[in-house]
């Protein structure tokens, strides 16, 4: 997988939230072979760096033909921004397109501070 | 009533939230006879294991031509997928379509932890 | 005025939110005559007992036509349920379609726990 | 200015919210001449009176034709208000039309229990 | 860069928000050339002074031909503000149109009191 | 019934259109005595006189607590009406809040030339 | 299948429209026996019988655990209104909830008159 | 009433339509005192001039104290514009705020062409 | 490219309109190789044969990593169905997603009578 | 004026229509100096030709720092979009942001039949 690229983040004095939100994301199912479809939300306060918007673009282009679960891939699309820029606190939320009648939302969430892990419905 | 599938959490070691929301969800009014409608809300963290989601929509077909309450068949939800996947905390809402100008929403919510089952309006 | 009918709470042990909205609440301005028409919203966590929810519309009706200013009807209604089902916590929300280019919406609250009976803007 | 005229609170034991929303208001701009038109909402929890609905109709009226700005406004309605009830706690919020591509919005709170009137963003 | 009248906060004595957002805002994104487009909102409790609203318009199209970055524009912004009316608490969100499918929000906020600074996702 | 008020219309020489649309409309069902809610949409091309308003809304308040079937409501309001003012065209169209998750309008029209009676689907 | 009850129609000397909408039909896919969910719109111009509205629910209810597909059942629905009510006009649409991404809507219509019963994109 | 600035049609011999939309109308009833709210759309095909914005702006503004019915000051707007800027074809449509669950719209047309002067409901 | 199912039209006599929508479309550009979203309508009237649903969404899967235009993509999508089911009518439209602040709409139509294949803006 | 990008029209025996909105659209005020913002939508039949839609992005970015009024930029983008491409059919909608509350449409049509240049309101 290619890397993200990140440029320093020209506030870090200031704690801020950043948004990017994906309307155009899309992978394959891995037990039809079809493809899903889903808005992908990155919220994060960067730390020294932040995520360069293009390259985020093309980050998410790498699972279009890519079979993954809903809960693997926003699992693994944390870990891999995570990685990336070493954020205070970073969340992502995948919303699903309709199938059979239902639709998926899954959130997940890190933080920097091991004091700050908790989710609550 | 068949059995739901489940699956190994993929990240067992992060407290995160899965939602599937069943906008076809219909069954049969126990006094009337005459079908209900409504949207199925499942928003639970998983603990060990996660819920199939084939498996529960087809679960949420066995309702179809079942007499049941409102309230029954929204606790009754909640106690078959608490049983099904062991969750840390679930939360179910079904929300019905309107009879005679009214609409009714049941929420109702689990925490395995026994200190964290209040519920507030 | 007729009496409100109730069935044993199906899931007594457990703290949940049953909601009832009702749209198409009419009753008249005792000052000019003419009828006020609101939205009623019934939110409460169930004691011992729910509501039957068609008794619930039948008592609605009987405000049709019956003279009462906003604030003593929500007050009345709120006074009312509680009385015939006991609950936990109830809220009644009243919303007033548009007089004169104003809306109104009135608001109460009840809690069995004594402690917790603040309401805040 | 006209006396805002009220009536005595018919459940002064109770704490519960009144809201009214205006969205008729004019006022004129002090510097241009030109009108402003903006919804005006109420929002307050009664002490031992309630204001009447056609007398704060007429109360807004009159600003039909005064050139006033909008943050002036906005703390003068809630002066007048809190005056004329002696309200537990009371918002004034008033939402302006766009002006050169800008809206703007003003909240303004009152709390007789001077330990509860702080505000935040 | 001119700077940004002020006015005397008429309400000095008060916690009250003042929010004006700027549903027009065009800079220039400084790699490709190309135009951005945004809403800005400013929200903020006043201090001694107030922004006046017809100086906020100028200041803002005076990025309009300026090469600029998302997050940068937004602190500087922030900077500036505070800058000019020193006010209690003040809050920047600006949300960009879509760009290759992806949207992206900035939200930073300032509080004069040290202890009170934090962000939260 | 009460007589309709009418006035004489300001512009008799040119075809224009009236819409009066009352969205708090009431009857009551003549087989379960339950009420009924619509929405009336009266639209007219004056002849000589014209519908005066207030005296339009007080004979819809006739029918509150009347026993009327929808299509027979509908016709029976444009009777009424062009008996009253004799337009050159009228329409009526009645649509009804849900009853048993179905929804109903009707739609009937007048026009003085026999030759214009004509309605399509 | 039950007998579609008809009353007279009250104004037959008058072309008007009549038309109900279903916003809960269900029927199951032949195919693979999962349910359909659609909103089936009945229009008409009546001859000298009306559908009454309670029995054509009941005739609708027929259909819920039959296996049907989207052209046959819209068109069956035109054949069996048209049968028992004889109309001037008929229109008959079907919406269908979203399978695979996609939805449908199928539209058939007819007319007593041999002349007009073309139909166009 | 001051005069309505004109300026000349940039493209004379090109048929095309100008809309200007007021959605800050507002003048006065002349039986209760109270004032009406509206929005004002005027659509026409200009011929040898056009009418100037900012100027049509201050005509409406004119009527901001005067007492006139939703009829009348349509019809009245209509002769004024077609007086002013002598158009091929020109449309005012009045829409008017809720007074008594009731809204008004109100439908004036005028056409050179002495042939094309209809309007059909 | 994998043939289209089709079946046999159910009611052969009688015109009518069928319409799938699939809000699910990807292609590629064929100059950037960036993937392109949109919105693709059948409408058609149906001749002796029917397109099968199922057919249809794996044909338009077949586009998900082919690049081509908006202006081919729909004629060919227009074409393909025409020669699969031959028709009476026939309407593709496709809607595409911001690129750049621009969205594109294209609209094509067939009819098997030579004498009705006009489109009007 | 850079020049306007065409490419062969890839279904020149098929009458079409092609649409692009852009809804980034930014000009200045001749009067003012103040920015406009504005929805521009194009729709052509095209002939031999069609626009290409980057081209046309950047020929709309000349007009940011432009002074031209509404009725002026409408018609000069029609023509111009003309000359460059030779449509059966095209027209030109301008939609203005609001100004002083209110809101201006400018709707511009060409036709290479001369017998088919009308517009009507």
């Amino acid at each position: 997988m290619k890397e993200l690229e990140t440029f320093p983040n020209p506030s870090p004095n200031r704690r801020y939230i950043v948004e990017h939100i994906n309307s155009e994301f899309t992978s394959v199912c891995p037990i039809t072979g079809l493809p899903d479809f889903g808005t992908i939300t990155v919220r994060y306060i960067p730390n020294e760096i932040c995520i360069e918007l293009k390259s985020l673009k093309y980050y998410f282009l790498e699972y279009r033909n890519q079979g993954i679960f809903y809960e693997d891939v926003t699992n693994k699309i944390l870990d891999d921004l995570v990685a990336a820029c070493d954020p205070l606190e970073m969340e992502i939320i995948s919303e699903w397109s309709t199938r059979g009648g239902m639709n998926s939302i899954i959130t997940v969430k890190y933080s920097k501070d091991k004091n700050n892990q908790d989710i609550k419905l």
